[in-house]
């Protein structure tokens, strides 16, 4: 069967998940988690062949690392759908709800998006992960992982099927993707897919951006900034600017551009200097840093630029508006940060930011699905419309509209005869 | 200056915009109804050109009606920009609170959407609608109207311009477009333009969503479906299944295709045929309707087609998951109506079809903002994302998450010495 048959079939099975009760998700969530822990040999088998072919294909040790699944990654996402089943209920929620005349009521209700595609890098706990978010949520889903966790993700994919299908979830909900044809065969059905959500590098997700008609949620770019105001407190300041950009580098809720307001730079910059010292941390700064601390010079595309490395760009600005007007001109509208005492400083940066996560005296690696509390997430979106920062979830519903009426025409309403109460009930 | 130029300063006015108070956007609209209400001879007499220039161009009467701004339609936008000014603010609203620990604090906060560029038909009370909604709402907008109410969308915008950047709404917030080329112009601005809302015909839409990078929210089709249960109430039913085809056909939410249950359609069709005498309408049947009343053959294209016409379509369904696989494969996930006294039949049908609207005995007819209560609004989306079925001022808004600390890093929690409390606070 052909891509575009299999998707189709996924887009009729997810009507009926749609349609499933709380039981029926739940259950299958626990039957997910036990046949994880049952065959938990089996997968740590398959991740052993994937990691056998890895080392023998030289892939670097962080990838490595990521590709790994153990019996402890197994109790990790088992956790992790523990969790989701105590999570409320996501469907079937009552937005609002209007009596648009006696016996004429209208509700917005919650539903799942209908087909879900996900393209994932290495980590096979993502796999885990999204399909668990995509049940818990109605949502049928296509998943591609990485080539190199392969036999992984197929004894995942094969177990999670088994199980949950056997508990009444309809067959073919979620679909394995393996080769990179899949992908892009995946981009033309807009027929059977209603969102994509791309992870993976900034070339790869503004290629399916730019190749597709289907939605797609996620992010290109995580350049993200903190301002250093003129009033912040510079021993708060210290470690929150080095934690956002030393913590882990590779991220893309990394610091990438600071941006300090000249009256702190001779004070600042010095100590930050010393601070970051044993990361072997490489500046790159505006003129006006050079004159402070001794670092390379900055170009116009540094301030484009997602290191995703020991590299920072600095820049010193005569006031918050400049550096307001930087972030929203260079920014990718990921997570942008003030460190400042003023709250009147601190609100007016938060507000004129446009950016899906803004943040006052804290690390902008906070930017995160687990850290905001929302369990699981799918990714990260710098999207303008429908969700924005981490998406969890509450990413994956839409809603409809379901008005019952008892014979209920337009017509009296049209010619004046009768007049709509529009009495909000909730 | 270019569009591109014009829509940057759009997009700078857009991000003050949306960190205006309150009382500055409602303040706005009011200078709004001043000076549509004081200068409305100017606005009548404007129209007049074009309705002159129309009818030389033997424009048809329907579109000359639509295009008719007369004192009446003045004191009409004027109401609607007062209802709007009662709606409480839309933005700053806390969605959601978290404590994420002690001192670090996320709040999900509903904000505008940024730059919206919305095409719309030769109604220039859609301009006035329009722009008070995004006003509201805090966003900036793109507008380009028919070429037809080029003199009357020029004195309204003025107008509203002017009226609004007197009181403190940012310059350029909101620009009139003219041309065809600035709308395929605009196509490629998605440095500026979050969000596209375009109006018209199937083909226009069409051409809108396969030619821009920028999110498209609306319909294409509004192929409206209405199912006869075989528990129907046909007394009920026959002024329904007319309502909701002849009250008015030239729209989106009127019905194009019925649906009826074999068990009743005996029964309900020659009362059907005799209900729409009155009207001509033209029906197309399958051969099972053939069999019971008088028509013409329906072909496979006739499931596809959105009439907008005196023109039915009718199917005879052996049962109710026929008619729901049906609606799914051929809709255009607007509007579908359930005609029955059973309520299991009614749940099913409402949780399977896979549409924006779904009713039970009610008009497709309902299926408008303000009919919903919504106030105004700016279109009705077939999307899958964001927003679904009417939108109104909901539908122009996104949130940005905001999270204030008290110096707070992320190394601590990434190494186990603290833990997230995640406490929910709202």
């Amino acid at each position: 069967m052909d891509l575009k048959e299999r998707a189709a079939l996924t887009k009729n099975a997810a009507i009926h998940l749609a349609a499933l009760d709380t039981d029926t998700k739940n259950n299958a969530l626990k039957a997910m988690v036990d046949a994880l822990r049952a065959r938990s040999t089996e997968i740590v088998e398959a991740n052993h062949k994937d990691l056998l072919i890895a080392e023998a294909e030289n892939l670097e040790a962080p990838l490595l690392k990521r590709l790994r699944f153990d019996e402890k990654k197994v109790a990790e996402v088992v956790a992790g759908i523990e969790s989701l089943i105590l999570l409320p209920e996501p469907v079937g929620k009552i937005n609002s709800e209007t009596e648009l005349d006696n016996g004429l009521n209208l509700k917005q209700i919650s539903c799942p998006i209908g087909v879900v595609g996900v393209i994932f890098e290495s980590r096979p706990d993502a796999l885990v992960q999204i399909s668990s978010l995509c049940l818990k949520s109605g949502n049928g889903t296509l998943l591609k992982g990485g080539r190199e966790a392969l036999h992984t993700n197929r004894i995942l994919t094969e177990i999670i099927v088994a199980a949950t299908t056997s508990v009444g979830v309809p067959a073919n909900w979620m679909e394995l993707l393996e080769t990179r044809e899949d992908v892009n065969a995946m981009l033309a059905l807009d027929e059977s897919i209603d969102l994509i959500i791309p992870r993976g590098s900034n070339e790869f997700v503004q290629y399916i951006m730019a190749n597709s008609n289907i939605p797609v949620l996620g992010h290109a770019d995580g350049i993200c900034h903190l301002y250093v105001d003129n009033e912040a407190d510079i021993e708060q300041a210290i470690p929150i600017a080095v934690d956002s950009k030393c913590q882990y580098v590779a991220v893309c809720n990394a610091l990438e551009t600071m941006l300090v307001h000249e009256a702190i730079a001779v004070e600042f910059l010095p100590k930050y200097f010393e601070a970051t010292r044993q990361y072997d941390l490489e500046l790159r700064g505006c003129q006006k840093t050079q004159a402070i601390i001794d670092c390379k010079a900055a170009t116009d595309e540094d301030w484009k630029t997602e290191y995703l490395d020991y590299i920072l760009s600095i820049k010193v600005v005569d006031d918050m508006a400049e550096a307001i007007n930087h972030i929203n001109y260079y920014g990718s509208g990921h997570t942008e940060v003030i460190l400042s005492t003023n709250p009147n400083h601190a609100n007016t940066f938060m507000a004129l930011c446009d950016s899906g996560n803004v943040m006052w005296n804290a690390s902008t690696r906070f930017s995160d699905g687990f850290r905001y509390g929302l369990g699981a997430e799918v990714g990260i979106s710098t999207n303008k419309i429908h969700a924005r920062g981490p998406v969890g979830l509450e990413g994956l519903l839409i809603y409809k509209w379901k008005l019952v009426g008892h014979g209920h025409t337009v017509a009296p309403y049209a010619n004046g005869e009768k007049e709509f109460t529009h009495k909000r009930i909730r």
